[in-house]
């Protein structure tokens, strides 16, 4: 046996309890109790600890270009610090070219990401363009193991409704699935002008350009076209009540639809926009008030909420202040890919939710909802990706701890109780209490299937 | 006393009572009972006859350009035929051209109207371009006496979420009032598009190019729209039961949301479009699924359809047959300004509402909702807009018997039990026994306000 | 002309007109205006006065033995307070008695009701024993001219649900329709026994022995009754949140349930069971929280309360002084017979609900939910029930000013704008400002069908 | 270590995969994949079987006196029965007595059962009197290992509403959690007799005496109690699709409700009271109509069914017989102790739901529920309560090859695709292949804890 963690206590979606775990060939291969006579090549005594499967952060935004820039974490950096906050798989999003086949894409962002993932790493594409016979394209990027797509509703790449709808019957048809993101574009576009020509111009203001409504209505219409399709969606960053609201009313009806939030929106309310750093808590859709903050954390423990993903998608401060004077111009997105797990880990540790939960949040539903067969659970037969936590760690964050290569985080001074101690990708411990061990180019590409 | 109506059975919307009714000067001046000493110069028994307000159509479209060709009722024919069928005012809609100020819209279209007019009318005015100060001027039209606009989510000229959110905002600062055609414009497109590259071109692909979840859809989003802003919000021809349920959810909520839908809803499914003339039948939005039309029915009978009215629109058959092998080439539009009221006390006369609900919709909260004070109800002071209806006369509709310059009526062979015998339009006989007895010109623009 | 009542501000439910009203023989015989030649007996000038149908309170309890004592006003003193408020038709219950068939109780009744009615008047009967051919003689009573029964859910004589269930069916079969008290008994009974247990014995704790809850599980057992069989059903003193919208939800169902609050919960919270003059506001179901005033008030603009009711029932201070040490000793109950209908038209005069509005709910709703023909509205040939009221007179309620049998009031105090100067019963003066003018015995028995 | 069943196919609620589970001392003590050196005492290849942990049967009535004679089912045999079909663990319903403290209920029935179980058990008591400090004493079951305790509101012995809430609250406050059989007693009292009296004697009358609405009333009535505390409440053998949505709402507004159904409410509807052996069939609340058949199926598939039990209460014919022309005189039960597991595992092996589901209905979930730590899952540390399943062996069920004392059974005829072929308890074999071997009296009573 190459690893053996005694004494832990292992967390499933279910079950929590004292266990020892072996690794042999990157595989987890035991979980035992009261067998004494195993041996390993390395063993590790995980009393007090919680042993959990490594998290899989299904929404991430890498080496983007994005609002006139590329977002400051690369792949290395970013898949880094995922690894240092327990999370050992990452979806990144490929944006499809124009006129660009899906395999082509893929191509394109794998070259780039391949030499440089620190962690085991999947793609969704985002389709942008499917005229001619890029619509069937898609079918080469399910045969290449990505099954899985995403359309935006907003921004100049967004998708019109037909798209919309062509796609989900696509997806419907050749066994993939979509996610959507909600957000009315004709209405922030509408309200962004509006804003900007009565001089509102403040961090703030980009939330009021984009309020409850305008996603609760995209929500909603992205919905109906799946309902019409009795297709599955998947909502990405969901963050208003009124969505949840849908989703619920959907699900009532027996359709497949599926919901993520990120920490972001748990963590905080739209009061953040109004203080002096602003700018960095801008993302898209903003966070949005005390009232839909409680609603998601009701969705969760009502089982609403399927998973939590990051939208991991950081811009340097100098970057962020392109928008000083006009929100319009702030690139969107916040740093989130290391805080995670340790955030939905706290909430646990203090009660908020069970632990089973954070991991079927975290872990157990991101993989399965996106067919990664391998991760994302603690049972013999898996990839050994596996964290120690520790209950008692109390940590506060700061950016000068954190891995990624961005010069803020809006987690700065956020206090937690517990902490990731040790996080191992397929048996091998590539961070322990604060530094990384592993290293760049050794994640795999994880090829996946939904049927 | 210039006429006086004796021994009719008088129905307003809470009561149904025999009595005389007096008019003078065009008004009504009195209703009696046992009041013997009575005279004026012309009398007339309506022992056995019920005496209603003559109708209000709020939605008609006479002599307008569409899908190449122009409506087959001309402001005269189609006031004629209104008359004929106890419709003393119509609502005719005015379609904004693009850099047209709101008040020459109005002028524009009046003057064609004004001649010919034989009934009282109203005007609301399609919104198609806000900009530059275009907007503004929607507060000329109210001051003209034109307080209600409407916004098309639909056809090239309908307006973007943007502008339909300040179209409403605007309204909702100067005391007006919005009324949407509400379908889902990118979809109709795709779908049309599809449908017909696949072969399907017949009536009933005119159907299936925009089904229930597409008018469902754009409902609920015209319905976010005026949440958002607390503003008032009239939908015109609700056709399905999904929409239904938004109303009455938005209502629940304590929105201020009004619903109309047309005869041709009510009386017919989706099934017509299989039929030989199922292009007859084209109209948009479409007539949905059985499960619609009972939806629709028992809307109006809890309260939650506010108003009926016709969209009538009617194109010749030659025009009609455009689209013999191209459903989107069909003129959109059926006729039935002269079969709403008959086709509604109908339903009353048979027992499927009473005579007060069908008063109640298709007079009373017509000229309540859009300002007209003097229409709408028989009570003294009120213009004296009366119809004599014979609840006993049995008349199977036809075109020949009709009094629009359309060469054929989707109302072909329909069994009515009572007919409209006789309409007064300010006191004047103007239809008697099947023939008109109005004039060309005699109508009076009526100008309004909600205040 | 016996009278005729000139340029008043005529109210319907739907219109508001300045006309000239005429009565001869009691009935009102004409609406008129501008018909100058007309003579009565008897003319007023109502010039910037509202002329307002007399309204119907359907739900007193004059005369009435319960809580050990009887109910302070008597047919007499009840129907005069009644008709110096605007109320012309009271509907008093009676109670029949164990063994008792209905006629009988009828009879009973009006033996004692008869002589003293200042008003005219109608019976429900409250149902309270059916064993044996007893539910067989609700038929005679129907036949009697009292279609309209009551069960209690609470009290020492309320009914099991089985009675209820048959009671309901019996109604359906023979034309009737039932009224329901809808609290939980056993859950009152229950909680009672466990606040004075705990020494909680005041007011307040009357309230809280029976809370919104206990109210709402009642609302819905006696819905789902009434929807097992499909039969109409009337809510008397609906008077908490959750109540509202069970009726709501049953009616979107399509279910005919109808709706009656009180202005005791319209215009106090349970914040009044706190003052020092708690015990006068003991009635049940008691006063609830803001929540339920708000969304009664909410219900009565969207149409989902039908009629407003006064559930008259005072006691003098020494009877409600039984209860000082324990609220169970209270009698239940309050007045308002002569408060409701200043208390709408106040309302309505504030700009609250339409004077309309105050109509149908005190007067055209009653009377047609209960098959009184000739009462509740200003048409031709209805009984000249009529009101005028002044919408600029101040008054401050005090109980020296009433005029029921009993030393206090809830109202006291109560400021309002607006009040009525004149009411004619069937034609005759019955009160002009301020002054009792009708006399004993001169009310009439209504009899009554809802065919 | 004793025993090592190799090869399976392992099955958690999450989870399912190939591996070697190994037990030492009636725990599970490992799960290895490709770890070739262990060694057990005894060794079984599962290669092709499911290997499932052992269901609990939370809702069974051994030996219960009842409708005049005692369920044929006694401690033995019922348990035996479990255990062949794959069940380790009952939970039997002890009714206390008028005047016994709950501790004296436990005892009296421990005795009758101690020396009898063949699988482990556990009990809820069924409370029917509080008065004194009888319901004081339900702390003291709390601290016997007792926490969960169950209502009736229907039979002679059911609790009034009062009561209920004072057991709900007594709960809540020892930190126990109640269960409910949810009908309305007084509509069952009346509709038995109606019927009855109209000489509606069969099987179905049976259903039609108890029908959707009286259980859908109890619901919402049990609910609305749990929502006034803001209290637990599992529901059992919930049957009804309106009980559904009630369940579905009370969870969306946030109340911790559970729901329980059982197999016959899931293969049967109301057409077997037609049969000519409907009388078998008579359980209460009884089968229902398709419409809830299909709205269970979507509950489980939505999680708003939380668990699957048996309500285990089987009579022989000649008992049943005794209501041959008075369906009142049935006694009221069904078998099924044999029947859950088989049953809900060939809808996984069909694919109406999945292998996880049904472990999680029918093993995790009531494990959890009811504080049944050490049970209800395959994970080190658990008792070794463990099935094998062969997904290819086909079953038609037969009363000769089950194992309880009852003369038929209502499963008679039905095929099942998939069985268990052997059942492990604590580690020990005590089924296989259709033989019992296990003994009288090694079960162990469960001592259990919500905490």
């Amino acid at each position: 046996m190459d690893l053996l963690i005694r004494n832990g206590m292992l967390v499933t979606t279910s079950e929590t309890f004292v266990a020892d775990i072996g690794v042999e060939k990157g595989k987890i291969v035991s979980i035992t109790r009261e067998i004494n006579d195993q041996k390993a090549e390395m063993e590790i005594d995980a009393t007090g600890k919680y042993v959990l499967p490594g998290a899989l952060d299904v929404h991430t935004h890498l080496q983007m270009p994005f609002g006139g820039t590329i977002s400051s974490d690369g792949y290395f950096s970013g898949t880094r610090a995922a690894l240092c906050g327990g999370t050992t798989t990452v979806f990144d999003f490929i944006l499809q070219n124009f006129d660009e086949p899906m395999l082509d894409a893929f191509k394109r962002r794998n070259a780039l990401c391949e030499p440089e993932a620190a962690c085991d790493y999947a793609f969704h594409i985002a389709v942008k363009d499917i005229h001619g016979s890029l619509l069937d394209t898609m079918e080469d990027a399910v045969k290449a193991g990505i099954p899985t797509f995403k359309v935006f509703m907003v921004y100049d790449f967004g998708v019109t409704d037909g798209t919309f709808y062509q796609v989900l019957k696509k997806a419907q048809d050749i066994g993939a699935r979509i996610s959507v993101h909600a957000e009315n574009n004709d209405m922030v576009n509408f309200l962004v002008k509006k804003y900007l020509s009565e001089g509102k111009t403040s961090a703030y203001d980009h939330y009021l350009s984009r309020p409850e409504f305008v996603e609760a209505e995209a929500d909603h219409r992205a919905i109906q076209w799946a309902k019409s399709l009795n297709a599955p969606l998947y909502i990405v960053h969901l963050a208003c009540k009124e969505g949840v609201e849908e989703v619920t009313k959907a699900r009532a009806e027996g359709y497949e639809i599926y919901a993520e939030t990120c920490p972001q929106y748990l963590a905080f309310t739209n009061e953040v926009y109004k203080g002096p750093n602003g700018r960095a808590f801008v993302c898209s859709p903003p966070i949005k008030g005390k009232e839909s903050q409680e609603a998601l954390w009701d969705a969760i423990r009502r089982g609403t909420i399927d998973t939590i993903a990051t939208d991991h998608c950081p811009f340097n401060s100098f970057e962020k202040d392109w928008g000083k004077d006009d929100f319009s111009k702030i690139p969107n997105g916040c740093a989130g890919i290391e805080n995670m797990y340790p955030y939905m880990l706290n909430a646990a540790n203090v009660g908020k939710i069970s632990f089973n939960k954070a991991v079927e949040l975290c872990a157990s539903n991101p993989a399965k909802l996106f067919g990664c067969k391998q991760k994302g659970s603690l049972a013999v037969g898996k990839d050994a990706d596996i964290v120690l936590y520790d209950p008692k760690k109390a940590v506060t964050i700061t950016n000068e701890e954190m891995h990624s290569d961005c010069d803020h985080t809006i987690w700065e001074g956020i206090p937690l109780t517990g902490y990731p101690v040790a996080t191992y990708l397929r048996g091998q411990l590539v961070y322990q209490d604060g530094k990384f061990l592993g290293k760049k180019g050794m994640g795999h590409f994880i090829s996946r299937s939904l049927q």
